[in-house]
C-alpha cells in the first residue's frame, strides 16, 4: 500500500515538472482543436540537437568511463531489446485478428527505444538531483538494435515460412525487403546486414553515433557545456510539446484498429519498464549500477521508438500497416512509458536506494 | 520648448535600442532591395518561443501574488485594458483614410503593457520612497490579455461583416471565419462564440493561454529561467528584423494616413493613463489600493505594448500592417508614456496623497 | 624541419577541435550514406545568425576602432582578393579543356571570403586564446566584392572579345547578363555598378551590412552579448556538420570535371593563404597588424566563398557550369582552407609571434 501511495504521489508531483507539463499541455492544446504546432523543419533540428547532445555527453562519459561497468548494462540492454520482442512475438503478434507482420512491427518499435521519453526522464532525474551513469545514453544503440533486428528477423523469417507455402499453391511472389534472397538459408545473413546498414543511417542513429564518436574522440566539452547541455532543457520542452499533440491525433487514428493493439500500448511500456528494471536491479548487484542507473534502463525498456524506428519498420516491413505499429508506438506506448517514469523512480527507491 | 527637446531626446536613444535599432535595419534592408530573408519556418517558432515565454512569466506571477487581494486591482486593469480598446475602435478604427486591421491592431497594442515602461515607473517609484503593492507585475497580463483579446475579436468581427456585406452584393462567397452562419440578427451570438473559440485556437492565443497555464499550474521555472528568459531579447532582435522589413513593403500605403497616427500616437497615453487612474482611484477607495499602485496602474493603462504585442498582433491579424502598429507604438506611445509618469505622480499625490 | 613539424602537430590537436571534428563527422557521415540532415530553413537561419554576429561584433569594435589602423588592412584585404583572381586567369582559366567561362566564375569564388571559414578560424583562435583585431568582420567585404567585381567583369570582358568574333561569323547572339549593352568600351561602368548592387543584396552580405551598421550606429551590447555571441559556437558546430556532407557530396560530382579544377582546388586554397599572409605580415610592419588578425587574413584569402558567391555567380554568368564553380569551391576550396588553419596559425606565430 505504501509503495502504491509513494507511486501516486511521486506521479502527481511530476506531472507539474515542466517535461510532463508540457507533454500534458500539447496534448490538451490538440484535444482543443489549438492551430498551434512547431514547423517540420524546426522539429527536426530540436531532435537533431538532442541527439547530439545525448549522444556527445554519452560519448564524453565513455571515453573516461569504465569499460567493464559499461560491459555489463550493455549487454543487458540488448538482452531487455530482445527480450521484450520474443515476448510481443508469443502475444501480440498471435492475437487472434493481427497480422503477424503488423503485430511484428509493432513489437519492435516497443522494443526499440524514444530518445525523446530517454531524454525526458534523463531530465526528471536531473530536475531531482539523482545520480546516473554518463554513459547511459551510449546503451541506447544496443537495445534499440537488438529489438529491431530481432522483430525484422522474426518477421521475415514468418513470412518466408508463409511465402514458401503460398508459392507451391498459389504460383505468385509478393515483393518483400530487398535483401531477401532466393536460398533457403543463406538470406539471413545479408538481411541482417541491410537491416543493421539501414538502421546506422536512420536520422536518429546517425545523429547519436556521430554525437558518440565526437564526444569519444574529438574535445568538444567547450561547445557541449556552452551550447548543447544549456539549450536542452528548452529543447527537450518543446519536444514535449509535440510529441504531446502528436500523441492526441494519433490516439483517434487508434480506434479504428483493434483492441488488441490498444491493450498491448497500454499495458506493454510497464511489463517492459519491469524487465528493464529487472536487468538494472542484476547490474547493481553484479558491478554497482546506479538506482539512477537502473531507472534510466526502466525507461529505456518502456519507451516504444517513435524517431528512428519507424522509418525503419517502413523499410525492412513494408507490408506492415503504419497507422497499426506507428499509432500504437507514438499515441499510446510513448505517454504511457513517459507518464510510468515516476513508477521507475519509486521502485528504484525502494529496492537500491538513490 | 523644454518638454520637446526632452521628447526629442528621448526619442534619439530609444532609436538606438536594440529593439528599433532592429526594426529599422529590416526597413533599410528592404528598401535597398536585400533578397535577406528569414525562413518561414523558423520565424513561426521564433514567434511561438516568444509568446510562450511571455506567457509562462505572467503565470509565474500570478502564482505568487495574494488572490484576494490582487482580485479587485486585476478585475480593474482588465476592464481598463477593454476601455482603452473600445474607446480606441470608436476613434483612430474609425478614423477617414485608417483601415479598420490597422487601426485595431494599433489600439490593440495601446491597450495592452509595457513591461519596460512598468519597470521604469517602478525605478522612479522606488527612487522617490514611495510604496506599492507588491503583486503589481502579476496585474500586468490581465490588463495585457484583456485588451489584445478584445481587440483581435473586434477586428476579425469587423472583418467577418465586412464580408457579409460583400457576400449579398456580389453574390459570392469568400472563405470567412468557419464560426460564420445564415441567419440575419441570430448570427452575433454565435458568432462572437466562433471567433472567441477561433481566437483561442489561433497559434498566438494558445501559445500564450498555454504558456500561462503552465506557469500557473506546472512548475516551470527552472526551464524558463535557463532558456526562455535568456533566449527573449535576442529572438525579439529577430523579431524586430523581419517586422521591419515587412513594415517597408507597405509603407507606402501608410504615408496616406501617418497623421492620424502620430496624434494617437502622442495623445492616447495621456487619456488611457487617465483612465488608469481613475480605476486605481476607485480601487484606493473600494480596498485602499495604494497611492503608489495607482500612479503604477496609470502607467500600464498609458504605456503601450512593445515586446508582447507585436508578435500577437502579427500572428493574430496578418493583414494588419506592422509600420502602422510597430511604428505608433514603439516610436510614439512608449516615449510619451514614460514622459508622462511625472503627471500620474501629482494627480495620485493630489487625489490619494503619498 | 620544425616548422613542419610544428605545422604537423598543431594540425592533429586542431582536428580535436570540435570545429574541424564537426567537418570531419559531417564527411563521414556523408560517405557512410547517413540520411541525418539539417533541414535548409534552419540551415539559412544558422547562417543568418553567425553573419549578425560577425557583423555585430565587427561594427562594436569598429566603432572604437583607430580608422587608419582599420584602412591598411582593409586596402590588403581588397588588393588580395584582386591578385586572387589575376592568378587565377593566367593558370586554371587558362587550362588546356578548361572554358574561360567556368574557369573565372571558380576563380572568383575562389577570391571570394567564405563566412563560416572565417568564423571557424575565428572560433579556433577565441579556443586558443590569440587575440586579433575585433574590426576583422568589416575586412570581408573588401576582399569578396573586390574578388567578385574583378572576376566578373574579367569574364564579360573575355566574352564580349570572342562574341565579336563569333557574331561576323554565325549573325547570332546569345542572351548574356542584363548589363551588357551593345556598345563597346560603355558598357563596363553599368556592369560593375550591376554586380556591385547584386552583391551588396546578396543574404550573405547584407546580413553581414546590417550587422556592421548596427554595432556602429545602434548600442546592441547587451542582445549581443547575452544571444548572438553565446550561440556562436554551438551554431557554427552545426554550420559545419552540414559543411562536411555538403563537400561530401559535391566531391562525388568533381570526379566528372577535369583534373584541372581538382589540382586547383587542392592547391589554390595554400597558395592564397599565403598571399593573404604576406599582405597581412606587410600591414604587421606598416601599422601593428597583429598575428591573429594576419591569420584571419589569411584564412580569408584561403577560403573560397560557399555561401554570398554562387547567386552572384549565377546571376552574373549564367553561362558558366555551376558544378564547376560550386563543386570545385565547397567540394575542395572549402575544406582545404579549414583543415590549412593550423599551417598559417604556424607561420604567424614563427614570423610574428602570438
Amino acid at each position: 500500500m505504501d509503495l502504491i501511495l509513494d507511486i501516486l504521489s511521486t506521479m502527481l508531483s511530476q506531472l507539474q515538472k515542466p517535461t510532463l507539463a508540457f507533454l500534458i499541455g500539447g496534448m490538451v492544446l490538440a484535444a482543443l482543436g489549438s492551430k498551434l504546432e512547431v514547423p517540420q523543419p524546426v522539429y527536426s533540428f530540436v531532435v537533431l540537437l538532442l541527439l547530439l547532445k545525448i549522444g556527445i555527453g554519452a560519448g564524453i562519459s565513455v571515453r573516461e568511463a569504465d569499460l567493464v561497468a559499461l560491459a555489463v548494462p550493455a549487454i543487458g540492454a540488448a538482452i531487455a531489446g530482445i527480450l521484450i520482442v520474443l515476448l510481443g512475438s508469443v502475444t501480440l503478434a498471435k492475437w487472434r485478428g493481427v497480422s503477424n507482420m503488423d503485430g511484428m512491427a509493432t513489437v519492435g518499435l516497443f522494443g526499440a527505444v524514444s530518445a525523446s521519453t530517454l531524454a525526458a526522464s534523463m531530465a526528471v532525474l536531473d530536475g531531482e538531483g539523482i545520480a546516473y551513469e554518463g554513459f547511459i545514453g551510449a546503451l541506447y544503440p544496443f537495445m534499440d538494435i537488438a529489438a529491431l533486428v530481432t522483430a525484422i528477423v522474426l518477421a521475415r523469417m514468418s513470412a518466408v515460412r508463409q511465402t514458401a507455402g503460398s508459392v507451391q499453391a498459389s504460383g505468385t511472389m509478393t515483393l518483400g525487403g530487398g535483401a531477401k534472397s532466393a536460398g533457403g538459408g543463406a538470406w539471413d545473413g545479408a538481411m541482417v546486414k541491410g537491416i543493421l546498414i539501414d538502421t546506422f543511417r536512420s536520422p536518429a542513429i546517425s545523429a547519436l553515433i556521430l554525437g558518440i564518436m565526437l564526444g569519444l574522440f574529438a574535445r568538444p566539452d567547450a561547445v557541449y557545456a556552452s551550447f548543447y547541455e544549456p539549450l536542452f532543457r528548452g529543447l527537450l520542452s518543446i519536444l514535449m510539446l509535440v510529441m504531446g499533440m502528436e500523441a492526441w491525433s494519433r490516439l483517434s487514428e487508434m480506434r479504428k484498429v483493434a483492441h488488441a493493439y490498444v491493450l498491448y500500448g497500454l499495458t506493454a511500456p510497464i511489463v517492459h519498464g519491469l524487465i528493464g528494471f529487472g536487468i538494472g536491479l542484476a547490474a547493481h548487484h553484479l558491478t554497482g549500477f546506479s538506482a539512477g542507473g537502473a531507472v534510466l534502463l526502466s525507461v529505456m525498456a518502456a519507451s516504444s521508438s517513435d524517431i528512428s524506428g519507424p522509418p525503419t519498420m517502413r523499410a525492412a516491413l513494408p507490408e506492415a500497416n503504419p497507422s497499426a505499429y506507428v499509432g500504437t508506438s507514438t499515441g499510446l506506448g510513448t505517454p504511457v512509458a513517459i507518464l510510468s517514469i515516476p513508477l521507475f523512480m519509486a521502485l528504484a527507491d525502494r529496492f537500491i536506494g538513490f
